[in-house]
């Protein structure tokens, strides 16, 4: 099957992704990853997504490039042995920043050291129900209705447009309806066909 | 004489960059201001440059230029009032950051934000001298003789391909041989013959 794969997922919170990414990687025996990384970049991230620092959506964008350009390398650094998942990506820079005003030719020019990943798993989710699975944890500066439902709107212009379409597309599974090991299998069952695993 | 102007200092360290920049702000009764920034992203690139934290040319580029697009902010404000006098600005990061790899296309496309000085102020000094004024102050990354020898090449290449070039250009004062109250005088009257200052 040729070389390891890079697969992202990405969704809106409450659509599964961090519970899904975690298990294809366990069950391929990859190597699991997410940004924001923990990397200090990344820390500094998160405060700023809690509300404790309020920056602009270029500023924001260019921390998240910051941290990326490390994990690029340690992406890269990992490909020669394994497949690599990682739970979000430069996708969510283009939905979460523009959102914040950063314009999308922005967010790519500073990201041109991004490698493009194999295949973007899409999470798909009703609003409600990502708000009924979040339940009382959201802390987070867009989780609200509004914010998730311009959020998933955002991942569907990506996908129509084929901003940063990787080599085996992306990969659209809705997870409202389903259990995890239904999205699961789901999961799987979509990237033996397009070849990406075995 | 029209609207308040944007003043930026340049230099190796050892230059008098610092006081001079400061001089001439309280001179002007202007706004002092210096880079990095004292911001969560300025703190996070201090403990990079003391060497606690290593990252690539690239991701410090990103990261300095995450703490200019905030700064830029407040210097606009600032220049509805007074004139602003900065401590290094973009130049730094051309010069530095391309020093540890990053392109200098790179650097100027994450920095696109940036508003232009009016007049850039480089004071340049003898490698030997700058060591001398630092003594024993030496704890940076890039505060070595050879360092030192390249980051000055540099900010010369900056004249003479006139990169971000300033509309009133570029002023450029030797301080090797001279005292502090010389060195001041020259700068105002250098700044005042081009019509920035009053």
């Amino acid at each position: 099957m040729g070389r390891y794969k890079f697969i992202v997922f990405e969704g809106i919170d409450g659509s599964g992704k961090s519970v899904q990414s975690k298990k294809l990687s366990e069950c391929i025996d990859g190597y699991y990853t997410y940004e924001p990384t923990e990397s200090e970049i990344g820390k500094l991230i998160r405060r700023v997504l809690r509300g404790e620092i309020k920056y602009s959506g270029e500023t924001l964008a260019l921390l998240f490039a910051a941290d990326r350009r490390e994990h690029v390398t340690h992406i890269e650094r990992e490909l020669k042995d394994k497949h690599v998942v990682s739970d979000r990506y430069l996708y969510s820079s283009i939905v979460y920043q523009s959102l914040q005003g950063a314009e999308l030719d922005f967010i790519l020019d500073i990201n041109r050291f991004a490698i493009k990943p194999d295949v973007l798993v899409y999470l798909d989710v009703d609003v409600e129900e990502a708000l009924r699975r979040m339940g009382k944890n959201r802390g987070e500066i867009f989780e609200n209705r509004e914010m998730l439902r311009l959020i998933r709107e955002r991942y569907w212009d990506i996908i129509e447009n084929r901003v940063f379409e990787p080599r085996y597309g992306y990969v659209v599974i809705d997870t409202s309806k389903r259990s995890v090991e239904e999205v699961h299998r789901e999961i799987v069952k979509a990237l033996r066909e397009r070849g990406v695993i075995d």
